[in-house]
This record gives C-alpha cells, sequence and structure tokens, in this order.
C-alpha cells in the first residue's frame, strides 16, 4: 500500500489567467477597470503595521458593522468571509445537508458542482433553455436545497424579483442561495425578501462592483437564525480567516456610497455601448445585467476569436465546454479598453 | 419539513478572547509580543492600492519564492495558505482519505478532531503520558495518517529529530504531518526529512516567530508529489484565498533574517527568565520550547489563578478539560508584561 492511496484526486481548475504582463487588456475575470474608493488608499497609510502580529477580530465586527449600516440589516444577519466563494462554500457545507439532490441550472458559476462533490452533497444540474433562461418550474419539486446566481453567470441573463421570490416561496423547506455576485449593474437584490423568508441566503462581494478582487471579502445576508447557523459552523472550523488589512480596508470601500454607485454607472453606460456594437459587428448575446457580455459571432468560432484576441494581447475567457463553446465572455473594461477591443475585432471581422 | 433539518449542527469553538481594550495584558494567544519586521511597514506604503481590483496570483508566486529561497526547498514543494489552520485543513481534506483511523495525541491542537469531524475521517486521540509525553510506539499501528504538532501545544514538549523520524520511518505508506507552529523557539525542524521521505508534511506559520498573525499566513513543505496533490484540491475548491496585502508583506517577514532570529531569541531569553521565576512562585510545568509555558500550580486551582489575572487585565489561557483543567497556558510577551505578571502572582499567591 501507498500513501498515495488515501489522497482525494481532484479534477484541477484552471482559473481564468492573471498574466503579470502589463500590456494587456485584460476582460477575462470580471473585474473592475476603476480603482477602489479613494478611501481605501487614505486607509492604507493609517493601518498600524505593529498590529499585524495579533490575530484579527474573528467576529470581523468592523466591517460587519458596516454592512449592516450601509444595507440597514441587524449585524446579526450579516456573515462576511473570505471572497463569496467562501462564503458559499460555508453555506454548502452548513445548509445543505440533505440527502435529496441540490438544484442549480446546468449553466451557472462552476464552481456550484466542485464544493457539492467536496462536501459529497447529492446535487441535480437544470437545464436552462437554449436562450439561456431559467424556468422557474424546473425547481418546484422536492430537493434538499436551491443556488442559483442572479444575474447568472457567465450568461449575465437577470430575473425579476418577482421571479426569484417565486421559487423561494415554492421551497420553504429547504435553503435557497441567491448569489448576486452581479447584482450590483443594473438587477434588483433579494435583500428585502430575508425579512419574509428565513430560509433564503442572499450573497453578494466585493470583487466586482467595489474594485477589491485583490482583497477577497464576500458577504451574505438571511435570517438571524440562519446566518446563526453559519457562524457556528465557520467559528468551529476556523476561527480566523480574513485577515486585518481586509477588515479595516473594507470598510472604506463601503462607505464610499458616491463613488460606487458613480462606478457602477460607467460600467453600465460602457456595457450598452458595447452591445450596440458588437451587435453591429455580428455577436449576439442575451441581453446582460452584470459587468460582462457573453457573446458569439455568427460566423467566426468562439475558439477563433479568442485566440485572435489573445495573440493581440486582449483577454477574455471562452471555456470548451457543451452548449458554450461558441460563447465569449467578455468583461467591461474602461471605455479605451472597450474600443481598443472594439477597434481589432473591426479589422479582424472585416 | 424545515430546513433546519439540513443543517450541519456543530459545537462552536469559542477562539482565545480578542479584548479591545488596549490597557490589557495579552498572554493567551501565543501572538508575538514584537512587532513584525520593519520592512512590512515599508512594503505597506508601497502597495499600490490601484492594483486591489485586480485578483491576487492564485499560485502565490512571490511569497512561494521568497520561502524557496530562505529555506532551500524548491519552489514546487512549497504550498501556502490562509494562516496554518488552512493548510491543515487542506491537508486533512487532500492526504487524510482513508477508511483506518487517522492518530494525534489526546492533549494536542484543537482542530485536529474537528477538521477530521468536518471532512468523515475516523480518528484516534492517543494519551501521551503524565507528563505530556508522547510514546513513538503508539504510533506504529497501522493507520490512516498521522499529525502532531513539534513542539507539542498547548504543552511545549519538544521531540527531537530522531524521535520525529522513527514515526516517520514506521509509517511510510500514510502521510505523516508534522505541525511545526512553535519551532523557531529551540527546536530543529522535521524540513531535511521531506528529501528523504515522500509522505511528509512540515507545516509552519507566519502568526507566532514572524509575529503576523493579524495576517493569516501559513506554509508547508513536503515532497512534489504530495505538494502537486495539495495544489490540485486546493485550485479546484477556491483558488483565490491569499489577499493581496499577504501575498505583498509576508515576504517582507522572511527576508529580514536577522530581526527574525533576533525576535525569537528575545522570546526565548525571556522564556528562560520566566520558567525560574514560575518555579520560585511554586509552578510546575513540562519544559517548553515554545511561546509559551503550560504551568499548574501547587496549591492553587487553574480557574482560580485564570480568575485572579483577568480580574487585573491579564489575560492566559485556560482550559475546562479533562487532565489538563488545572493548567494555565501562559504566551511569552516582552519582559516588561512577564513582570507585571510575576509581580501580581507574588502578591497573589503570598
Amino acid at each position: 500500500m501507498s500513501w498515495e492511496d488515501n489522497v482525494r484526486k481532484v479534477v484541477p481548475y484552471v482559473p481564468g489567467e492573471q498574466p503579470t504582463n502589463k500590456n494587456i487588456i485584460k476582460l477575462n475575470t470580471n473585474e473592475c477597470p476603476y480603482p477602489p474608493a479613494p478611501k481605501v488608499r487614505e486607509l492604507i497609510n493609517d493601518m498600524k503595521y505593529e498590529d499585524f502580529r495579533l490575530y484579527p477580530d474573528p467576529e470581523a465586527k468592523s466591517l460587519v458593522n458596516v454592512l449592516s449600516g450601509y444595507y440597514g440589516v441587524p449585524s446579526d444577519q450579516v456573515f462576511v468571509g473570505v471572497g463569496s466563494d467562501d462564503v458559499i462554500s460555508m453555506a454548502f457545507l452548513t445548509l445543505f445537508n440533505s440527502d435529496k439532490p441540490i438544484l442549480f441550472p446546468d449553466i451557472t458559476y462552476s464552481f456550484y458542482d466542485v464544493w457539492a462533490d467536496l462536501y459529497r452533497i447529492p446535487y441535480k444540474q437544470i437545464p436552462v433553455d437554449d436562450e439561456f433562461k431559467i424556468h422557474k418550474e424546473d425547481y418546484y419539486g422536492e430537493n434538499g436545497g436551491i443556488i442559483f446566481p442572479n444575474p447568472n453567470a457567465p450568461t449575465g441573463v437577470l430575473e425579476d424579483l418577482d421571479f426569484v421570490e417565486d421559487i423561494i416561496k415554492h421551497n420553504q423547506d429547504v435553503v435557497v442561495i441567491v448569489d448576486e455576485a452581479y447584482i450590483d449593474f443594473g438587477g434588483k437584490s433579494a435583500l428585502p425578501l430575508i425579512d419574509k423568508y428565513d430560509n433564503v441566503l442572499v450573497v453578494q462581494t466585493f470583487s466586482k462592483s467595489r474594485a477589491m478582487a485583490g482583497m477577497r471579502i464576500g458577504y451574505a445576508f438571511g435570517s438571524k437564525k440562519l446566518i446563526k447557523y453559519l457562524q457556528d459552523a465557520k467559528f468551529s472550523f476556523n476561527s480566523y480567516t480574513m485577515n486585518r488589512p481586509s477588515l479595516a480596508l473594507g470598510t472604506a470601500a463601503v462607505e464610499d456610497d458616491k463613488y460606487f454607485k458613480d462606478t457602477c454607472g460607467k460600467i453600465i453606460a460602457t456595457r450598452e455601448r458595447v452591445k450596440k456594437e458588437l451587435t453591429e459587428l455580428g455577436f449576439e448575446f442575451p441581453d446582460s445585467k452584470s459587468n460582462f457580455i457573453f457573446a458569439k459571432h455568427k460566423e467566426k468560432s468562439g475558439q477563433e476569436i479568442f485566440d485572435a484576441l489573445k495573440s493581440n494581447n486582449i483577454f477574455v475567457r471562452h471555456w470548451n465546454s457543451p452548449r458554450i463553446a461558441e460563447y465569449l465572455r467578455i468583461s467591461i473594461g474602461t471605455d479605451a479598453e472597450m474600443d481598443a477591443m472594439l477597434e481589432f475585432l473591426r479589422g479582424y471581422l472585416k
């Protein structure tokens, strides 16, 4: 026998490329093209390096309180973690502890099935239709829990609040997680529903609209009871996860509301303009309410365009997966970045 | 049926208190009493806040490379994570995937059984003797893997390298993890053994000797094969965990070797002096090679002394657990902090 017999073998995930070359146009991981709120810069200089010797506050109170204030949710209904990946992973582990399969769309965030496998949670992936729409009736049957992003990723398709509530209403005996990583780019958050349903978890992140992917901060809202279950699980497994800079600098990104709204507004404006230009260039895409566009070209293959862009230092995302192999997920960058991409495409597709 | 039926219920862990009152003497969580290397302060001011919008390097190359250089280990034999808790948790998940029980001491780091329960790994806790010594023969039988801290926590008892190698030699068909959180305070690391045995993982942390508990940085060394398994698992579940400040500032703590050695030397000198003074005050303790002393008093109960210290704003650690209820774990602070504690005890015990 060898020690390798006891090793859990996995299919390694390949993250979106993080090229170090500064001359590229990086539209492949849905980062914000604008810097974090200016107050973050001030707070960096205020950080007391002497205090780094001390463990961070395990309850992350500074961050929880500022989120509580901003969103008008009591602090015992707020949960935070190392990016929304950490938050959702902890939610799977804690809240999806059923023998019945949890449900999520077949085309969706690529970590849901990974976490289900990790925690040995049975799951069923329900196909979205050919326009990438979720059908709410598909989620009415017996199940062990539900998760879906709204807007969905990588499609960008948004559902309205009635649609989300309908799914929750039909599933009050399990936990429903609404993953709102991209909600700030034109969607309506399900946050108000946590007052009406104690089985709902609404997850958001600092990585997109708050321009802090590099800090790894995610958060979630739910009933007091539900958040308490998450806290208990988190404290029992790993008490100190968010480090001192995250707790200190995260607050600044929430407090500057004007900067936040301006940034989202700029990205939305750029997105709407790019939609028109992509259409003129022969692209088709579901309408996006996120900070990316999921587009395929009428003639050229997804792989071909991806390769052509890449060899011109323009990075977008492409999956060689069933149903979406012809699509490219193009993050919304600055106007200048999008113009450079469009300019290249105009020449390339001519 | 209620959604709460599907919730995983846990016994919440109570972390060592993190009082916010600055006037206390904090000797309860084994933090370093001295600040991080001065270069950390310089690097804070160099951090580019604009880059926080971008995801961190998932491979943590800057940190891995500096650890590789400092310890003379190829970079593909280095694994990093959000504190050694994250590193060890990932190692349990990946490497202890057996039906046979893993083995660890009964008095040891309190998260081992928690992670085993979390990942549904069977385990057997082997009693240390009345002097808190591990008996290596207890680890010769069939098992699913082995983990122990060296020095052990919360006892501070160190085993020499021959002892560690003997356990590894008798267990080449499973993974053996040596948790060296406190190795820099007088122990000899098992690091050289990774060249001889491909089934060994040596785990260390920035939280103690490198004075960066607040940054959450842990690391481990092992064979190329073993580290690859850990990387694959890590990337498949959560690619981006260590944030940009950790990756940037962590390097500084390694690069200033003189400061590091001076700090460890100061803590060791204080510890040896405090040992003498505690003995004179009627305390008994196993000899400690860590940055804490695990002591009981000949007459007064552990709870009584704990309460008396606490009401005088001196925080140490006390567990109401079998076999160790009479003991206090006293972290080594600055000389002034230890003098204040000793001064109080002299009056209190008179």
